[in-house]
Order: C-alpha cells, then structure tokens, then sequence
C-alpha cells in the first residue's frame, strides 16, 4: 500500500521503518526535506533513518499526503492542524487519515502535563477542519516501539484503540495494526470516542512515571 | 478496623457491605440518616441496605467522619467538598482518606462527560482543602462491584492505582485493597499523579460503551 506520513520524529520514523520492512511503499513528510542531516530529538537523523530503512523517500508534507492511499499524521497534537494545513489536506477527498497525535505541553518539567479534555480532542478537530478526511483515532496510547511490535510486551495480550466516523476508515486501519501484530482492536465509536485516548494519555504519563520506562501498555479485561 | 463512609449510594452501599462481611465496624454516612425508605438511583434504599448488611450502621457524614479510623468518600466528585466540610473533615486530624470520586457530568446525555484534566482534579483539590488529611486517591477507575470483587474478572488479572503524599496512607489503603483480593496494585506517586486515574475516567466511559457493560477494568502490561 502507498502510505504517507506526516512527521518525521520518532513515531513517524519508526512506523515508517515498519511499513517499509512489510512492503509498503512509504513517503515520510517532513517540514523541510532537504535538512536530512539535522539531529533529532530521541530519533534518527532523516539521512541515518534513510541508509537504515532503505526503500524509502523523505518529502514533504504536501507529497506524503499526496503519496498516501492512508496518511498518518505522527506529528505534535500542538501542530498537527498547521502541518495538515501545510499538507494541503483540504485537497485530498476521503482519504484515511491516522491521527497518532497527543498534546503534551513539556514546558512546565515532568511529567508533561496532557491538554486533553472533553472539551479538547484533536482527532475531532481534526475531523471538523477537514471534514472530508475520514479521521481514525489509534495509537496514540503508547510509545512508538510498541505500536509496531506488540508481540515483545506480554506475549501481544494488550489492546489498541480505533475510533472515528467511518467503518470502512476503520476497517482499513485495523488492517494495518493486524500487519504490526495487534490481535486486540477496540473501536469506541465515532470520532468523539476519540476523547478517551486522548485523555487516557494523563495516566500514561504516570504509569510511565511509575513504571521507570515506556514499554506499557494496557490490556482491557471485559 | 473502624470505617466511616461518607456517601450511600452504590458505591458507599458496595464498599460498606463488602467491609462487613470481612469483619469491619462500618458506619455508613448519608446527608439525612433519617431517610432510610428513600429510593436510590441504582441502589438500594437504606433501610433494605441494613436489613442485608445487618452489622452496621447509617449515620451523618459527620459521625461516620469521626467513626473511622479510616475514612472513604463515596460520594459524586462534584459534591465531594461539600461532604467533607459537613463531615467536619478538617478537625479530623491526619485520618487517612480514600477518595473514590469522578467528577461525571450526565446533564448533556450519554456518555457522561468527565470533567478532571491537568487542571482539575478531585483528589489534589480535596487534599488542599484539608492539608490535615492524608488523602489517597484509588478505585475511582472500575465500578463498585470490581472494586470489592476483582477476582470475578479475568481472575483478577487487573490493575487498582493508588496515589498520595503520604506513604503510611497508601500502605493502609493498599491492605484494604489486598482484603478485597487484589494482587496488582499500583502506587503512581504523590497526590498530583491522581490526575492519571481521574481523567482516566474519559477512556473508562468509553470502554463501558464499547463493551456494552461496566464489568471491566484494566490490566497495565510492564
């Protein structure tokens, strides 16, 4: 499958490498693609994460969307809208748009304080500022090396979420966790389910805290 | 040990009965003790409480206050201040607290919306209230009948958080978990980290939709 990615950090990376060792044909958008030397915060310089991963390309986030048969947009909550804005989202028709997206804000020290609330959901923003796009909520429950190895934390025994108006939308997404091993898929619903994630990451940041390390995750026992 | 709990709807009437059962003198505080026909919502009246539960006793919140050597507030989080201040909770001297509230607000239907984020969380405001007190948030993440019963789910195979300031206060209300038969317990830090349970609470209404049923709860996989 053609897959666009929006953001070049470490989840972008890292579901990047992912997909390329599947078989996919990856675009990685970043804001400037010609900077492939830059250092990057816990990740990868775009040029180091190119020689690893290979039969990729790095572009912006305009040709990543426009690559894409499924985007993933795996930049900041803060800046998500702004680098879909920058992808020319508003042009792209139904495509299936993954937000994997949390606010954290890291200015006030650790652990970072989580914006989400009932009243504060990206992947519904997301969804109102580009109303064709058909937005999935997943992912954003957990570290980037989870997200694609589920299999290496308690044998696989651990949920993922989906959530978003569109069944097709989501069929397609839980296609692609089934590719990185996920085995339990939760859909809470429409897009508003999407508030659950997002404020479930203010116990992830605390779970993280407790736990020492970010290899975690939750299995939903019902 | 001696219990007072402040607040006699389900949760109250779930943690009191368990209480007894396993020997404790419980005083169960209610804003009118004199009301014991009154139909509760998804409870029973007071009267049918006491007539099963037998050894016990419905008093104010002010002599349940007194009553416990530990106390638990079971009431809704949005009048879980006001009971304390009827429970006199600031001539209570260093008790240890279990706080167990959401603050859920079901005016604008259903799902609730859940009303905790960064900047508003029950516990921390509870424990600013009452700098005597030795407030530990816990339980507020599962419905009254997993609390008291955690091996009717997935063999008990689940999670129950704590989180305080005071680590004598999380290890007494640790033993009282341990008497319900929890094996995972987990301490997530100082009182701030209730902030991790409370907007928890925002995933928890959607699982409970997604699943069709509240008999859930959480495994966290580290």
């Amino acid at each position: 499958m053609k897959i666009g990615i929006i953001g070049s950090g470490v989840v972008g990376q890292t579901l990047g490498a992912k997909l390329v060792e599947l078989g996919h044909d990856v675009a990685l958008g970043t804001r400037d693609p010609k900077k492939l030397d830059e250092k990057k915060n816990m990740a990868d310089s775009l040029g180091e994460w190119l020689a690893r991963v290979k039969k990729a390309r790095v572009v912006s986030f305009e040709e990543a969307a426009a690559h894409g048969e499924l985007i993933i947009a795996a930049v900041h909550g803060q800046v998500t809208l702004e680098a879909l804005q920058m992808a020319n989202a508003g042009k792209l028709g139904a495509k299936v748009l993954v937000d994997t997206s949390n606010e954290l804000d890291f200015s006030k020290g650790m652990p970072p304080r989580v914006l989400a609330s009932q009243d504060r959901c990206n992947a519904e923003r997301i969804q109102a500022a580009f109303p064709s796009l058909r937005v999935v909520k997943s992912l954003n429950t957990m570290a980037a090396t989870v997200m694609v190895n589920p299999k290496a934390l308690a044998g696989g025994d651990h949920t993922v979420f989906v959530a978003g108006n569109d069944k097709d939308a989501k069929a397609t997404v839980t296609q692609m966790l089934r590719w990185f091993g996920w085995t339990d898929i939760l859909d809470l619903g429409d897009v508003s389910a999407a508030r659950g994630p997002e404020m479930y990451m203010g116990m992830w940041v605390r779970l993280w805290g407790a736990a020492g390390h970010g290899n975690l995750n939750i299995k939903v026992q019902r």
